[in-house]
């Protein structure tokens, strides 16, 4: 399965002047396409912070997609920090200053930031309008507006398909403690299963959420019976 | 200033099972305290991501909080990744043996995981009832129940106290990229305000928010003034 990483840079949000929107649409679509998010990283507009996360990331993860920083404002810093990640130089791209000329923006200093993109970025085309995605081996530079952010990840999206991945939970009334062997036990025997044990309280009479998750359907089935089993012994005690 | 990251253990925020919750609520209550919030990562229940995230957050911010993984269930791994992060062995804790008998909770493998904790780990009392904040070198270990992380956050908050930043917005219709340079040019005569643009679609007739923000009210109003007369040139044009 493909897997992601997305970093959001953001003092905006860091300092609470904007909700989080991006990451947190993007967790639910990588759900339905079946890819497996990694890592989010909301991080500062500094150059240092952003070269170092996208680098690893990049190491770590099949795609990345990052959020904000690419307009043509001071602190818009994106572009050049994904550079500095990748130890490459900077270029101004011809295709990208003839798009900014046919939107009739003047072409000055900011302007053309939004044309200079790291030495090797390739343009990747969506519906041949607007602006293209800018890919820097396997990062995707995203703007931040959210509206835009979500029409420019639709445009990549397919590269993100997998098999999407089934979900069950068990509730029980059970405490935490009194659960945990048998669920390890369950766990060890049903390793393609993803067993997660999430107490909550003042939510009704539920002591524990367990969640399983897999993308073996039959496995994720014969783990859930286990699972309820073990617990409905346990609270009929 | 105090500054603080946030880790977040979390399979259940990036799968989508659970929304997060606790790096969005402490977002707003370090801006209450006047911290500077300098990173949220949220990252898998993995031994190795977990403990390079901890090691190198300890090693950049004043404070770390981390969320999730501590009860005693098989996916609870939190103790163990922040010893592997600092190079440290686990040592079992009479103190929380201790409470674990006093709530009544048979000692078994899953209950001792939670007196089990990494070398040099202080207790940091709160009410003298509950289950005491634990704190390796800088870093706090909080569960990541909304409500317990909350309440442990606040046995520990006054060490995040700082000058709170004040903020001021201004709105205009213009382009961003035709206020770039006059943002520029504020910012770099008010290096102690960070100032920010956003373009916003599709929200009303404002094109662009810019936010300013300082600890420093004199510059911060110096600067919001010089960027208005900007803008108001550029809107009535």
């Amino acid at each position: 399965m493909p897997t992601a990483a997305v970093i959001i840079i953001g003092n905006e949000i860091l300092s609470g002047k904007f909700t989080e929107e991006n990451a947190a649409w993007l967790i639910g679509r990588l759900r339905e396409l079946g890819a497996d998010l990694g890592r989010i990283a909301v991080i500062a507009d500094d150059v240092d912070a952003i070269a170092s996360e996208v680098r690893r990331c990049s190491e770590q993860f099949d795609w990345v997609v990052t959020s904000g920083g690419v307009g043509p404002t001071h602190d818009d810093i994106t572009l050049e920090s994904v550079a500095a990640g990748f130890g490459v130089g900077m270029t101004r791209e011809p295709a990208l200053v003839a798009l900014l000329e046919k939107y009739g923006l003047e072409l000055n200093d900011a302007t053309l930031r939004m044309a200079t993109v790291p030495d090797g970025c390739e343009l990747v085309e969506g519906d041949g309008r607007s602006f293209p995605v800018l890919k820097v081996r396997n990062v995707f530079v995203l703007p931040g507006v959210p509206k835009l952010f979500k029409a420019k990840f639709e445009v990549i999206a397919p590269l993100f398909a997998g098999v999407a991945v089934q979900t069950a939970r068990v509730r029980t009334k059970a405490r935490e403690t009194d659960i945990a062997a048998h669920l390890s036990a369950v766990q060890d025997a049903h390793p393609e299963v993803e067993i997660g044990s999430y107490p909550r309280f003042g939510e009704g009479d539920d002591h524990v959420i367990i969640t399983l998750e897999s993308r073996d359907a039959a496995a994720l089935e014969s783990a859930r019976m286990a699972v309820q089993a073990g617990v409905s012994r346990l609270d009929s005690q």
